[in-house]
């Protein structure tokens, strides 16, 4: 507060008012700027959060010092100023000041018509924003006659029962009471919380002396741009209403003028071409000055431009991208503040299709936003339809109740994936964010009857085939073919990313099972693999077949004689990773699933599997039956499988080393990074090393060649990280999996969480998701237990994140905070996260240097 | 070492040698006693540690300074003697220093017979045990003849290509060697460890002249004890062998004299009046002086006593009781000392009946000793038929693959438990002990065929109706009926617990779920109830459908008003619980599980279901499969569950209170404790109190009543660990729920680990089963970070452990250690947690004091 006590309360904005965003609102620090460049701005006196602050409390508002800078009889308008722009604030009124003489003398100067119109929105907008009356009761007519002026009042004076308020005094000090109260209604502080204003955000208010816009000769208002909201490209945009105040331009259905010159209509280019020149002058001057791209309010009056205000041209994601590139190359901001000033979750939706912003959505049901991004296809209800929809060429958005790893190709092969249950972390949503497919999950609203047709909310019946989209950023399932705008990472993008990366001091990777995510990992210049899933190698087709044959393996040469041709395979794998990564790093995780996953879970799959490996049925079905476990996460997985049936491990081994060598052949040297999962004890590591260094002498007896490797934990139970110091003994880098550590933090599965997750936070009970943002406190303290004592072990030890929440903002902060190595994302998420790095890093510089 | 450097490493046994057990070892220490005492003991030279250490790493023994007390042409014997008589050694050489010039003047002695006799003995165990040849080559012949002796020496010299030593020297030295490297061989390294042994437990040796037992006159061996070993009764036993050495007298079917008159046959007390009544006396003044009820071995020599050897008496749990009592009522020892001489495992075999370790054990098959004490009966198959032969009291013992709450009747009513899968924690192993019921788990080498015969290993078969015997503290099935010996609880065992309580320092509670388990809570003397898990009250007949109508409800006030159908029967179960606690404290935990638990896992049994609640089967199924989850351990159960239906936890509280008024109307005021299960964030236990604190206020101002109650939070989640100090901010006590904790921990889930645990510890991955002993250095991690925070926010917290590890020694040590309220355990181990939790704090109050 002592900061505050520089400003006066109330201050008439001058070239050389002393005026700060944070004191007076960022629309009052830009019309003061405004001023500051000479332009025609009407007199304006700003009120400080302070002064607001004080009126909302009760104090009387100091009317007489706002006035007095206006001359007698004024007429005003009074806009909000919040800190940021994007915080909202209570609606502008217009035509303070409005009474019967002020009434006649406008009759006199823009005549009785305008005169009147102008009374009749200042009494509407009273009655329903100051004194709050039912806002349906008082409606314009469409012909401003006096009598209509009259019945207005007397209707005001009749619900109120008491007089209009007739001098401008009661009439601006009831108004800014009236703001000052809405911004401390409950709803107003919740919206602008949501939008990321602190709960105590303060409101300035402004007022500024009327342009009428209403009036004889070329008089009007209207909004002008100067770069396309969507694109950023260079182009003039906006709306004028002649004879108009405020915004109307932008509301009316007809009758106002294109800005520029157009076949279609009349334009204010055409029809005031030295206004027009003005304005566009004006833009060129801001924008250098104002260092940014802004949209202006003005008005007309009798030929005369005056600002009324300007503010950031609200922008989509690729116009975002856009302009801060452009105003960086142009000199007039630094790369650095250029990075800074994209938001990092502005760019996933450039990364993916999206629905049309102004295209008709049907919303027939709603699910979890679980892998961004829209599509649009024909539904179905099985991976093999897709598939052969695929086949037709034809594009298949793939319905199921939950997706197994038998499903893969046909989620490979449709455009979409919608599940009705499961969560943020289900297989389709890790597939989906995976592979970039647009997936909804847990739409538990829906069903599917014994007809196959999926019924919806309010009776409502999609059917296969017929056309429906997804929109994987919303959660929301439309029906119908909406219509599509394109992803793209276009140069500007990419020239942003590159700016980020000089900032940077965390590394990116991108988690990526196969070779297609490995170039898209690639395309969005991840500095290697933190996190390849071996096991979806296995599903594909052909392979199943012989992880099947292991699992019925009677004896341990039979097993080792399957593996030994799911060697060649895996090992094809690795060489065409290791190839499409250059000598990157590739973190390859060793097998991790329970067997039983491999298993078909109907009774019709299983006798097709005990006709395909020629077993008895009822030998398959006791296999089967003592492969289930009660709470398979926490079962015969990750380490304890590769430890009991150790010959996979080292099938897997030695197909990673012998594609290492094969594929340092032609260029780099490859040193793969090999990685342990699920492990709960040093012991399990040691083990574990053994056997891997056994192979490893192996290949380099059988082959002659030398290579390097490094081994080391995925960290992912509790107790691992309570452990690091023992287990940093035989590791040379732990990586967090947050998914499986959040799990066991919080007793929480994540496919069964959906089931309440969204009542817990909605209540307030977990604060969020816990699989969808990092739990900084509990999980995060279990990163930093492990950082800690792996490095007290081991201090060069390489530490890294390769959860689901590697490419999070939150994640990223907190892995930084802690001096991790990298983090590891999605593949589609890599450029979120090198810009979401990067900003941390300029955003320390400037608070240290600050 | 520097204490070693004060003792002799050779030391002839005197009156006032200096000897330590942990030096010579316990035999040489108690020999001294023995000499002290003035027996008549033969010369015995002792070797210290250090000299039996350096024997095996190849010094040469020193023959000569052993030799010197013994004059010239010694007959000697050598005996092993570890620090801990029960960490045993290896066998004892006797007739050391025989040869033929020997043998020549034994002829004379004792006569030719005689003298071949023990000639013959010491080449067999010679070449037994210092020559290690085959043991089968060497045998005795059944007349010692002159040839027979030359026959041996021949064998042996053709098998060794050397002559037999001559020498006593040589001989001696070599027997030195021998027993000095056999103790340091693997195998008996790993038997005494299995004893408690450290690994570098040293050992000494005695060389005692040798009494002959063998000549004429009355001559011969025995042993002799003063009380019965498996009663701790007063009564003389033991056996005696006229012209035998050593030990034989046990070993030998027929021809040994009784000890006492005995109508059987000749006894010593009647043959050798003097020498017996010298035996006896011998006994008395030993028990006094040395403190310890004893097994003497002597020896006659033409009438005359010697005493060569006494060990403390091999004894059952139910003797070392009484011993210990009776020693400390005589005032021979401390009742601190008595307390710390019964190990506290014993007294579990106490608590139920045991297999006679005489009976014939024909095992069938092993599994997991999973609740303790044996049980026989005939086998069933389902708990129906358990139920059926109760009513025809007809024992039976329950086999299923694994129980399900659905059995709990027949598993109530069957004498013991086989399950086939499941491992410590599963449902049958913490019902087993829960009601102190015999178990057997996870007996994988079983199986159930199509006919419900039980197949076992080796192609036995066991069907319905068959005798089996189950050990359920070894893990064995036995075919047919074996014998038992009864449980007992008698004055001794109460007179040593009682005078345990004088000195333990920690509480110690009972998880009780039902009045029966609160008898026998009271029974065995526990501070009240620590985890009373209400949800097994929703199993029982004519409740569970009560829970099903809850779950198919489709409102809330259609489940509010099933719901106050069940409160009248919850309120009486607790009521009774709180009577039979007379003001204990109870400390109960809301409803816990997941709501499926309730529902059965077959379609017969969902028919009958949906007709029994009159609803389609189609919607019943579609509920069923709603309500199925991926992992049952980390889902929708626990504080979830409350929170997501409220109207449970509310019905329960209400129970709670309204039961408390009216058991305290009767007697002590009741102060009911409510635990909240599966917390993860502190807001999960303010939303609940919040509703409990409702229900109180609602109970108070209903019924005008007052009462107190304490709200807490079951740490089961190692989140909950973490943010202990959020969470004690509105909780008055933390009860640690270990299994829960494991589970989480590790990541593995307590019933899925049986599949590969044993190879685990086998292996040495884990060094033991972490839901057998508490793992400290994880999850004991976890219950220090939560205790610590916990007392942070609130100092006085109470801090307790409720999981099934809460009885064992080790989680009370550790609990101890961080000054834990109380433990909470199975009824049926609450003696031993009493027992234990003295032990530990005389321990550390002596060592305080050394």
């Amino acid at each position: 507060m002592q900061q505050h006590a520089r400003f006066e309360t109330v201050t008439l904005i001058t070239p050389t008012a002393r005026m700060a965003p944070s004191v007076h609102g960022g629309r009052a620090k830009c019309l003061q700027r405004l001023v500051r460049l000479g332009f025609n701005v009407p007199t304006t006196v700003a009120l400080s959060f302070d002064a607001v602050h004080e009126i909302a409390l009760g104090k009387a508002p100091p009317v007489a010092e706002i006035l007095e800078p206006f001359g007698p009889a004024p007429l005003l308008c009074v806009r909000p100023s919040s800190q940021d722009q994007d915080w909202g604030g209570p609606s502008a009124i217009l035509n303070i000041g409005m009474n019967d003489a002020r009434h006649a003398r406008l009759c006199e100067s823009i005549g009785e018509e305008a005169a009147n119109a102008l009374y009749l929105r200042f009494i509407q907008s009273y009655a329903e924003h100051v004194a709050r009356l039912d806002p349906d009761l008082f409606h314009l007519p469409d012909t401003p006659t006096a009598e209509a002026v009259a019945a207005m009042r007397a209707l005001y004076e009749e619900e109120m029962e008491e007089p209009f308020p007739d001098t401008p005094e009661v009439q601006l000090a009831e108004v800014l009471r009236s703001m000052a109260r809405a911004w401390k209604g409950t709803s107003a502080r919740l919206l602008r919380q949501s939008k990321g204003a602190p709960a105590d955000a303060g409101l300035g208010l402004v007022v500024q002396a009327l342009a009428l816009g209403v009036g004889p000769g070329e008089s009007g208002s209207g909004v002008i741009a100067f770069v396309n909201s969507e694109t950023g490209e260079p182009q003039i945009t906006g709306r004028y209403l002649r004879q108009s105040q405020g915004r109307e331009a932008l509301s009316v259905s007809s009758g106002a003028l294109y800005i520029t010159r157009d076949a279609r209509g009349k334009s204010l280019e055409e029809e005031a071409p030295e206004a027009f020149a003005e304005l566009v002058a004006a833009g060129e001057l801001s924008r250098i000055r104002l260092r940014e791209e802004m949209q202006v309010e003005f008005t007309i009056d009798s030929g005369r431009v005056a600002i009324l205000d300007a503010v950031r041209l609200p922008r989509g994601p690729r116009a975002a991208v856009k302009i801060a590139v452009e105003l960086a190359s142009d000199g007039i901001i630094a790369r650095d503040e250029a990075v800074m000033r994209v938001p990092a979750s502005a760019l996933t939706a450039l990364l993916h299709p999206q629905v049309d912003p102004g295209a008709r959505r049907d919303v027939v049901a709603r699910g979890i936003a679980a892998s961004p991004g829209a599509a649009t296809g024909r539904l179905v209800l099985t991976a093999q339809e897709a598939q052969e929809g695929e086949a037709r060429g034809e594009p298949c958005i793939l319905i199921r109740r939950e997706t197994s790893p038998e499903d893969i190709r046909g989620m490979q092969a449709a455009e979409g994936i919608i599940t009705i249950r499961g969560g943020m972390t289900s297989h389709a949503a890790v597939i989906g964010r995976g592979i970039g497919l647009p997936c909804v999950v847990g739409a538990g609203d829906l069903s599917i009857d014994r007809q196959g047709h999926v019924q919806a909310p309010g009776g409502r019946v999609l059917k296969p085939g017929d056309w429906v989209t997804i929109d994987g950023s919303t959660g929301e399932i439309l029906a119908g073919e909406a219509k599509l705008i394109e992803a793209g990472m276009d140069d500007s993008f990419r020239t942003l990313l590159t700016w980020a990366d000089q900032h940077r001091d965390i590394g990116v990777r991108a988690n990526a099972d196969t070779p297609g995510d490995a170039q898209v990992a690639r395309r969005f210049e991840a500095e290697g693999i933190g996190l390849c899933r071996t096991e979806h190698m296995f599903f594909e087709d052909g392979r199943i077949g012989l992880m099947r044959e292991v699992i019925f393996s009677e004896t341990e040469e039979e097993s080792k004689a399957v593996l030994s041709r799911l060697l060649p395979l895996q090992r094809g794998d690795f060489i065409r990773l290791f190839e499409i990564m250059q000598g990157q790093p590739v973190c390859i995780r060793l097998f991790d699933p329970p067997l039983h996953e491999f298993l078909p879970t109907d009774k019709r799959g299983l006798k097709d599997m005990a006709e395909g490996l020629g077993k008895p049925f009822a030998d398959v079905q006791a296999r089967v039956e003592a492969l289930t476990e009660y709470n398979p996460m926490l079962g015969m997985r990750g380490v304890r499988l590769g430890i009991a049936v150790p010959q996979i491990y080292e099938m897997q081994a030695r197909a990673i080393f012998e594609a290492a060598i094969e594929a340092g052949r032609a260029g780099e040297p490859v040193v793969p990074e090999i990685m342990i999962p699920l492990v709960s004890a040093a012991k399990e590591v040691e083990v574990v090393k053994g056997m891997v260094e056994a192979v490893a002498a192996a290949v380099r007896s059988e082959t002659g060649a030398t290579f390097d490797y490094r081994l080391g934990v995925m960290v992912e139970t509790p107790r691992a990280a309570l452990r690091a110091a023992d287990i940093a003994a035989h590791a040379s880098f732990l990586s967090f999996g947050t998914n499986d550590l959040t799990q066991m933090a919080y007793g929480l599965s994540r496919d069964d969480a959906g089931r309440f997750m969204g009542a817990y936070v909605r209540r307030g009970v977990y604060e969020e998701d816990p699989f969808h943002l990092l739990d900084v406190e509990g999980v995060g303290e279990l990163l930093q237990i492990g950082a800690a004592r792996g490095r007290a072990t081991r201090p060069d030890i390489t530490v890294a994140i390769c959860g689901e929440h590697g490419g999070s903002p939150r994640a990223i902060e907190f892995c930084r905070g802690e001096r991790f190595t990298y983090v590891s994302c999605s593949p589609y998420r890599v450029p979120v996260a090198r810009l979401s790095a990067a900003q941390l890093a300029i955003a320390e510089r400037q608070a240290r240097s600050n």
